[in-house]
């Protein structure tokens, strides 16, 4: 199996390749000076570094059935791009102060030009993709572009839950319901799509049958799910106990933020009703309002009711069940050994990361 | 040459059938009451009225050029849904109050729920476009979608450049400067991409050489640039003196909004010092603190001043050079004779309507 350090290296790798594309894509140049700026705005998020993980799992997947990185090259950069612009509307639509390090594009710029800025580099999304058909014909390139279109659905859908839950204050939330949110704000973009893109572009149609190809890539959906959610517990989790310097966001920044984690749904659920309600009081209270001292208790809370364990638990079971489906998944099909080490170790680090 | 009331007629329908076309391909409801939330939303704006402008601009060019309009259906309605999302972003960016006669989407939902179904509606427009596949083939399909894509860059920096001029208040514009501003906001989304996509759907490129559709598709850009200005100027100007009934937007909303139009570039180049000084302060005010008093006041300096006036005979030069590239480029082609007398009397309806 592929060591973390290899794993890392391709991940570096890569996400060189993603921002040599990106940038080498996006408009850099105006002779007016409001265009211009626009333009910074634009390669503002994707200059900051990220790990290009997504873009990496629909690489992986185009070489465990048989395709080439180069003919990924452009579709994983295009996720790399929907993931930025994305977050800026994303970091305006939560509130949050900062991205990677660096203080979120609407704190720097305002949320009127972040809003375009985000439009924009959308646009641009498209038009990258657009650039597929030269090397990839026209049937594969709007099959791919359907793929996109299917994961923003699913990504704005989420979104809305899990914004609407902030819009109403509502916290009683189930579960069932946050999972539900996190397949459709989380799994899809980070894992379910990239893998799909990955097949799409791989020589499996063309190796395999219709059936055999419209299985995997149902096949795709039910342990990208698993893996999405094991994904996205563990990024909560991390927002609470990571190291602030590696981990480039606000530590506590979701409970300022009033974001429902599963945590969070773990411990309003364990807590009697005089004391849940005093900790709804504080988690409800405007960002501006919220202090340092109320925001720990509530973390200390966590701990004590064993909330961030069991999260971990969940994240685990998602986790493990995943990893099983994939390593199902693909014993039934001739794919590349390398590819599959690293597939299946960047795979664990989703969910094992610290980071 | 058809009637006004023939072309209210004309519009009237095609808006039923764009719409009928939305609606059927939006989705409508879900299980999930947040999600069941967001359709609501995407559909909002759609279901509002509006006018059809643009995609009855394209439907006529494929007309003109020997095309069907059937051809042209799902293209010109993904153009009402491009309007659609972006005035939704618009309105937040712009702090708009009200759209056709009723509040903005983001003072219903909120601007972070706003956003997203911007995002959401967005997304659609793509989607959309991808089901011209089965009726045009790829090759066509994917030259709509680069032309949308070119559409996007344009209006995003037309936006920029405006809201920056907003962000910095920046009010020593040029008349070169707004017109920049006016042909990327305006012009491409209103006029030149809905007939370039019109003249890509037509027979024309199979019955003209490439040569002579490429000619087609730049002279579309020098004409439209004259018409769309005329059309934002004129458009400007109502927003000072229309009937607000019939308008749907506030009266002298733009005055509160602080937009940069060419009769304020007009009036602060015609003012004095002192006096400009005056009314920049008032300008330059946060639209909650602005009283009617003053922004009548402003109102009454462009009538005294002439910059209504003024305007109105820029876009009349503008709207007159429009109308003589349009007639010189269509005599050069065997035309459709109805197609080519209800684009012309449309085209004058736009930079001559009084609401």
């Amino acid at each position: 199996m592929a060591e973390p350090t290899n794993l890392q290296e391709l991940l570096q790798s890569n996400k060189k390749i993603f921002d040599e594309t990106i940038m080498d894509f996006l408009p850099r140049f105006s002779d007016n000076k409001e265009i211009q700026s626009l333009y910074e705005m634009m390669r503002d998020y994707p200059s900051r570094g990220g790990k290009g993980l997504r873009g990496t799992i629909c690489l992986l997947w185009c070489q465990l059935f048989g395709g080439t990185k180069s003919r990924a090259l452009l579709t994983s950069s295009a996720l790399e791009l929907f993931q930025n612009w994305i977050l800026i509307h994303d970091d305006i639509e939560d509130g949050s102060e900062m991205r990677r390090g660096l203080p979120a594009l609407h704190r720097k710029y305002g949320v009127e030009l972040a809003i375009n800025a985000g439009d924009a580099l959308h646009g641009k999304m498209w038009e990258l993709l657009l650039r597929n058909i030269d090397d990839l014909g026209s049937d594969l390139s709007l099959a791919i572009l359907s793929e996109f279109a299917v994961m923003l659905d699913h990504t704005t859908e989420g979104q809305q839950m899990e914004l609407s839950w902030n819009y109403t204050n509502k916290w009683d939330i189930s579960e069932k319901d946050y999972l539900s949110m996190v397949t459709k704000k989380s799994a899809w973009y980070t894992c379910i799509t990239p893998c799909r893109l990955g097949l799409h572009l791989s020589v499996a149609r063309s190796n395999s049958g219709e059936k055999s190809f419209s299985d995997i890539l149902s096949q795709i959906v039910d342990f990208g799910t698993h893996l999405g959610i094991a994904f996205q517990i563990v990024d909560d989790v991390l927002n609470l106990v990571a190291d602030e310097s590696k981990y480039g966001k606000e530590i506590l920044g979701d409970l300022y933020e009033g974001k429902r984690t599963l945590m969070i749904v773990h411990l309003l659920q364990s807590m009697e009703p005089a004391k849940k309600e005093r900790v709804l009081k504080d988690l409800s209270k405007p960002r501006s309002l919220k202090t340092a001292t109320e925001m720990n208790a509530i973390f200390q809370l966590m701990k004590d009711s064993g909330s961030i364990l069991y999260a971990r638990e969940v994240a685990s079971k998602h986790s493990s069940q995943a990893m099983k489906l994939f390593d199902e998944l693909v014993t039934k099909y001739p794919v590349d050994k390398t590819a599959f080490l690293e597939t299946r170790s960047l795979f664990q680090y989703l969910t094992q990361r610290d980071y």
